[in-house]
């Protein structure tokens, strides 16, 4: 039975999906994490629920990859390598080089390493680990699914910032988004489950996790997308700090006696956003679970950025059939999704409460209600997946 | 007869204009240019249109004032200083200690000087401005009319940047906004031409000239506003860049192995914007009349920029009476307006051509237009005039 794997390497970590050729269905997954570091683990979890996890010296991504491979014939997930017939990777920059996913051969995976100047702890990590398969399965087709290839549709209008253009012809400055693929997945899965074609829809997918975004998808593309040149962008997250006033980061500079900009982006991207503002925890369950006035205050700020691109897409389209609400904040904070909703009664928005309370796949407005919401799970994995499919051509 | 000074200074000049207290008629108007630079000109402007202008020596506010009480009489705007029964005076800051105008006495005028921090180029120059006249007219009431203060209505939801929340209680760093002299005085004339009371209205101000802002009016207070810590922030503007990922701006730094962020600050004042994107100009009429793709561009970012922040405070203010154009870009760019006005048909905003293409006062929608549009043309120093009244009981 032919078999697809798909693949997403963080910074140090690996986590896999295997799924059947025939019929899409998972039959093992798990997590080689600390790679590179001490104290590395490899886990499998498989179809019937058996979990097994143990520590593996894990000193590289070649030994990550040749780990998954020796565990999926321990447990008798395959039989044989030579089962897998193609394997996906989540490559977090594709820059402007990848409107789409694409075959990694050896020039194109010289790209993903040239990229890493738009994401450098992703990037490298992601094709050390495409080239530990290029070795381990030399025939095996490798694709790479890029988080920002969904935003490629986007016009000059939306990606250009506002600065002199001599930044975006000698070093690219612009904006590239993320998340494109779970986008993708749930943009997809919205219309089937609406009865309408993709292309007819205008919809604004909120991608909330400890990462977030709001995307405005239009005629099945990216039309707008709230993260940036960088993830750092945008909504509040759990903790990065979105959007910011420049000016704002001078005051704090000249009053700590900072002098690196590199340090106040760590302090961006690290120590602001939920964290920040609570003081207590870049979660979002334990922000909504303290009675503590910070906490609630972050709790607001959240919900309140969610709002205001929502409200800017759909003046940027002149309109919206749908909001999609997706990943762990998106599909199980209701609390969050009907404050969020509360803002749009003036476009029809009627929540249907025990559908939103229930945090399961399906509209949570009535049927009555002119512009509708939804919360679907997105599925990376099975998007990667679907594009070693289609680009491998293996059905 | 009665008369009340409005006085407007720059970091190195200084406009004026005279009302008489009864009719609030405009008796005179003029500038002090290049105020302790070589080449310092004053001018005046009399309410029979007759100018005048000359190169006068001004090392400092106080000379300025005196040229200006000199002239006055001079021309015969007063036959004595005793006429003047109070002076106004704008100020770009007032921090979060002036939630409303206020007389100026030695207290304030220390609090004044305190707030430099905020507006390094103006609030000194200002708090100097006020001090002549403290000096040269001992017993006229004196009147500050801070552009922050209607902004000091909003929550912290609004107001609060998603940082470590210290930066906030040691350096008050959050959002302040500005123009808020120009917005409340457009915000009270829409309420009277749309024959309702303030309180009752939704409005969304968009004061674009060559600083531009989009502000959200609720209850006649603010409830949100674009611009931030500093004017930099928001919507594009003539050469500021308004709202950009701080990522971008480190990417650019590396680059260009720039170690001063102060100076990527001054690129984001001084060279981006509109001049930025198209290289040609920061004016929105030369822009306008130019062929170049970029200044196409430029033109195009400028609108969308204003759009998507339209739709941000629709959807926070969970629906909107009105969308009021102001200020220099606002009132007399009616490509600009029906452009960004195209983007509101789901609030079923439709567009009096005749009307907008005016450019005169009054509503550029039609009468059946669900969502109203307005063009009121800001008079900032009328509404300094009516705040010194107010304050200083002079009626």
């Amino acid at each position: 039975m032919d078999k697809v794997l798909a693949i997403n390497s963080g910074s140090s970590s690996f986590k896999y999906k295997i799924f059947s050729l025939d019929d899409e269905q998972v039959l093992a997954s798990g997590l080689g994490d600390r790679i590179g570091i001490d104290g590395s683990t490899f886990s499998i979890k498989l179809a019937n629920g058996e979990k097994h996890e143990a520590e593996v010296d894990l000193p590289n991504q070649e030994a990550a990859v040749q780990t998954l491979l020796k565990w999926l014939k321990e447990y008798g997930v395959i039989e044989d390598v030579k089962e897998i017939v193609g394997v996906g990777h989540r490559i977090v920059s594709g820059g402007d080089l990848f409107p789409d996913s694409a075959i990694i051969d050896k020039d194109n995976l010289h790209k993903v390493f040239d990229l890493a100047d738009y994401a450098p702890l992703h990037n490298p990590a992601e094709g050390r680990g495409i080239q530990a398969f290029m070795e381990l399965l030399p025939n095996v087709p490798q694709v790479g699914v890029f988080d920002t290839s969904f935003h490629q549709s986007m016009d000059a209008v939306h990606y250009l910032y506002s600065l002199p253009y001599e930044y975006y012809e000698k070093y690219k400055v612009r904006k590239y988004g993320a998340h494109g693929t779970s986008v993708r997945f749930v943009s997809q899965r919205a219309a089937e489950l609406m009865g309408k074609d993709l292309k007819d829809l205008k919809l604004i997918v909120c991608h909330l996790g400890s990462g977030a975004s709001v995307t405005a998808v239009k005629d099945g593309k990216c039309y707008d997308t709230s993260m940036g040149f960088s993830p750092l962008a945008g909504v509040t997250m759990g903790t990065r700090s979105g959007d910011v006033d420049p000016s704002a980061l001078q005051h704090i500079m000249h009053k700590e006696g900072m002098t690196d900009f590199d340090e106040m982006i760590d302090i961006l991207n690290h120590k602001s956003g939920l964290l920040g503002i609570s003081g207590i925890s870049s979660d979002k369950r334990d922000i909504r679970n303290s009675d503590s006035p910070r906490a609630q205050l972050a709790s607001d700020i959240f919900d309140d950025r969610v709002v205001r691109y929502i409200g800017s897409y759909i003046a940027e389209m002149n309109g919206a059939d749908a909001i999609i609400f997706t990943a762990g904040i998106g599909e199980h904070d209701d609390p969050m999704r009907k404050d969020v909703l509360s803002k749009f009664t003036y476009m029809g928005v009627e929540v249907d409460d025990a559908a939103n309370e229930s945090n399961e796949e399906g509209f949570i407005t009535t049927k009555d209600s002119k512009l509708k919401a939804l919360v679907i799970p997105t599925d990376e994995e099975l998007m990667i997946e679907r594009d070693v499919v289609r680009l491998a051509k293996l059905k």
